[in-house]
Order: structure tokens, then C-alpha cells, then sequence
């Protein structure tokens, strides 16, 4: 598995998210690295991170897919231009739309495999379908439309 | 609209919920009222629920089409059943499917009004459309299939 995570490439403007920015330090700092054809990240949530006693908040795993599924995006784009990650125009995408299925429940206090898959990459378009698991028990299943960051929405540097 | 909230009747074992228990000190605590016949609720995102700068999170929006989402199945279920907000048993939802559609980026700094409404009502299910709008420009469409609890998840009391 790379050492390095697809948001440590991220430019300093962009690394400011909430879910995966690693400047950002109220946030959740997800990383996601290459393992294979696939990406995965661990996250191990806070016993705050609660639904129903016991299981993992829901909005929280769908950040997970969310975050999970928009660096796998920039890491598959990076492959099929044949790029080094991170070399510059830098890949950054953003949702288009998010779709979470809760499988089971979630339970807290183990660390969560979250793997992903880029399924179609066309244009500034990528699809990633990604799992999230807790001790080996697929719980979640979500799938994400990430489009390049449109032009207008990067801050000017 | 109703003073108080869907979540101030939640029984206290579940009302410790990330985005919407009253109990969670770390959370969003958002609250959602009737409105008519739709569900309302206002949350304003910290500065720090970024994703590119200037907008607001992507998971985080998708947590507020979540909670809000299983406020509206609570509230639509008692009136659906014609018995009192709180009345026991308790109606308490999670989420089975959430579906997002950034349809625009949501602008930080500002109150985002959250609105839901039931449009299914069947057996222990309850489907729930959503919109998040920011100065009166609808910026996300979500929709939720929300179940009510298992019995298996609820704590013993």
C-alpha cells in the first residue's frame, strides 16, 4: 500500500475540507491511499460519533464515502492521464451526487475500513463505488458522482 | 410553526445522536418543527465546515438531509398514527438510504434552511424529501428512506 495518502498532493487552497483537508484541524483528516486496483482509509470514530448508543452516526459515514470517494476520484483521474499525483493542473473534485446504503449497523469504538473503487471515468466526470467495514462485516455500501472543481470555485492564488 | 422541535421529544436514551440529540454536547443538535404540512429547521454551518473555502462541507449537508430527514419520519408517523409528539412508544427512525444532490455549491456563512417533507408512509417506513436552501436558493435535493428502530438496537431501559 502507498505510504503517502491522494490528500497529502492536495494543494494548500484545497486542503481546507472539513472531512479530508490535512489543514484543516477540526476536521476528520481523511486519508486515502492506493492498495492495488483499489483505495482504502481507516477511521476510527469518537464515542461522540453516535446514533443510537452503541453505533456510528450515520451523516459520518456518509462523510466518509463522501471524502473517500472524492480522493479516489483525483487518484484514478492521476492514473489515467498517466501523471504523477500531484504534479500540476492538481485533480481536486467535488460531489455531484452522494448515495449511502446502511447495510447494518455501524459499531463503535473499532476502526472502520472505508475501500473504494473508481467504475467510470469520462471528462471531468468519475464514479466511485466504495464499502465501509467494521472488523471485516461490510456495513455500509455508497456510490459518488465527483466532478472536477469547476474554475469558478477555486479561491484566486 | 411549532416551538418546539421533533428531537425535544425524543426519549432520552435516543437522544444522543451526533447530528440531532439534544444530550450530544459535540454535535449539531439541529431541531426540525412543522411548518404546514413540510418540516423546517435552520442550521448555520461554523467556518470551519468547509470543503473548497467559502462553501460548506458536502458531508455535513448530507448529515443535515439525515437527521432532519428521520425528525420528519418521527413527526409524520405520530401525525400519521393521530397520537401526541411523545407519546409512548416512542417513534425513533434511522436511516436505511440517503441520496444527495449537490445541485449547487452552498455558500458558508449563512443560515441554511432545511426542509422536509414525508411522502411515503408504509408499515415501519417512512420516505422523506429534503431540500437544503442558503438566501432563499435551493442548493441541495436529498431523499431518505428511514426505518424505525430495530428493537434489537435500542438500549435496555
Amino acid at each position: 500500500m502507498d505510504e503517502k495518502a491522494v490528500q497529502d498532493f492536495y494543494p494548500p487552497d484545497l486542503s481546507h475540507c472539513y472531512g479530508c483537508g490535512r489543514l484543516n484541524e477540526h476536521g476528520y483528516r481523511i486519508r486515502s491511499r492506493w492498495d492495488g486496483d483499489d483505495t482504502v482509509a481507516v477511521f476510527t470514530p469518537e464515542t461522540y460519533h453516535t446514533s443510537i448508543p452503541g453505533y456510528v452516526y450515520g451523516g459520518l459515514l456518509a462523510s466518509l464515502i463522501d471524502c473517500h470517494g472524492t480522493g479516489t476520484a483525483a487518484a484514478a483521474a492521476y492514473r489515467a492521464a498517466q501523471r504523477e499525483m500531484g504534479s500540476e493542473p492538481a485533480f481536486r473534485f467535488v460531489t455531484a451526487s452522494l448515495k449511502v446504503d446502511y447495510l447494518k449497523p455501524t459499531p463503535l469504538g473499532v476502526p472502520l475500513d472505508i475501500r473504494g473503487k473508481a467504475i467510470e471515468i469520462k471528462g471531468r466526470k468519475v464514479v466511485v463505488s466504495a464499502t465501509i467495514s467494521a472488523g471485516g462485516v461490510v456495513c455500509v455500501q455508497g456510490e459518488i458522482v465527483a466532478v472536477q472543481v469547476p474554475e469558478g470555485m477555486i479561491p484566486p492564488r
